[in-house]
């Protein structure tokens, strides 16, 4: 759970005017950061976000081995701190360019430079002392409806900005050790 | 260009640590840093990295839009900085699982996990006062060959790391206005 607690727009805009400094392939920068702080707007994405999880954890939707896998965490349907953290930020990204004149052109490892991106971006939330976390309602389509994003815009990740409250609680996470994600080849 | 400069192995484990630190799909960890630092298997990825980067640039493997988009950075075959540069990392993504006793299990949000992961990866470099770069020689098949991976990695990208040449010279990368990479919707 996040605090209440007002955070500046101008940090906002510095965090992710420093997640654009992302390398990208052959420099695209094929991503969009939709920035939303207003209450109903916030309102509206819980709202979506709920209705789907819902489905996912109470309405059997989620595959048993991806509900086997989220169970330690401790994950639920109740999305509220997307209605008490001041900012929310979904990250979008770019499939395929268009020109102004409608015309495609093609984008390069796309998944990678968004990817990248978005690490820059948890990095600059914590450098800027405020806490994040990573949400991906499945399906995140109706993101994409409710920002009335262009056709070659897909959801990668929702991320909400804030302080974390008082009384939070977050998974005990046990991370794998430097042998276990590091190899030194011979 | 990177320098000859050394850099000890501890910032790499460091730096390793620190980008085995991201949020991950279900907390799978779905990644493997492959830490490069001797002189033979560096000359070994330099030959088959320009091998390949010989048949997209020299041979015209390279698609006629990717060329194109690649023109104005002015990349080439040429990667000899991957000889002298102290350090090779190649990030690998664990499309699934494998138990001890062989069976697969299903990891979630790969790219966007590992993509994570590698913007960590940047930026713990960064801030130990280091430069890198992204690399994705295509195809990237040759280095889970080179370095015996198993059949659920891939490579996600190769990021040479230490100090730049006193003489290196980098393209002049205009960026993305802020208006042009955030919306806030009315």
């Amino acid at each position: 759970m996040f605090a209440p607690n007002p955070v500046s727009s101008s940090v906002m805009e510095n965090i992710i005017r420093t997640a654009s400094t992302a390398p990208s392939g052959a420099h695209r920068q094929p991503w969009t950061f939709v920035l939303i702080g207003d209450t109903e707007t916030k309102r509206a994405i819980r709202i979506a976000a709920e209705d789907e999880e819902r489905q996912n954890y109470d309405g059997g939707r989620l595959p048993p081995d991806w509900r086997e896998a989220l169970e330690p965490l401790g994950t639920d349907a109740d999305k509220s701190y997307l209605e008490v953290v001041p900012w929310i930020v979904v990250l979008f990204e770019q499939r395929y360019g268009i020109r102004p004149d409608g015309s495609r052109f093609k984008n390069f490892y796309v998944k990678e430079s968004v990817g990248i991106a978005a690490g820059f971006f948890v990095t600059a939330v914590h450098q800027a002392g405020l806490a994040t976390l990573t949400h991906t309602p499945s399906p995140m389509a109706f993101l994409t409806r409710l920002f009335y994003r262009p056709e070659n815009e897909r959801p990668f990740a929702l991320f909400p900005v804030g302080y974390p409250a008082d009384n939070c609680e977050v998974p005990d996470l046990r991370r794998k050790t430097l042998d276990q994600v590091m190899v030194q080849p011979e």
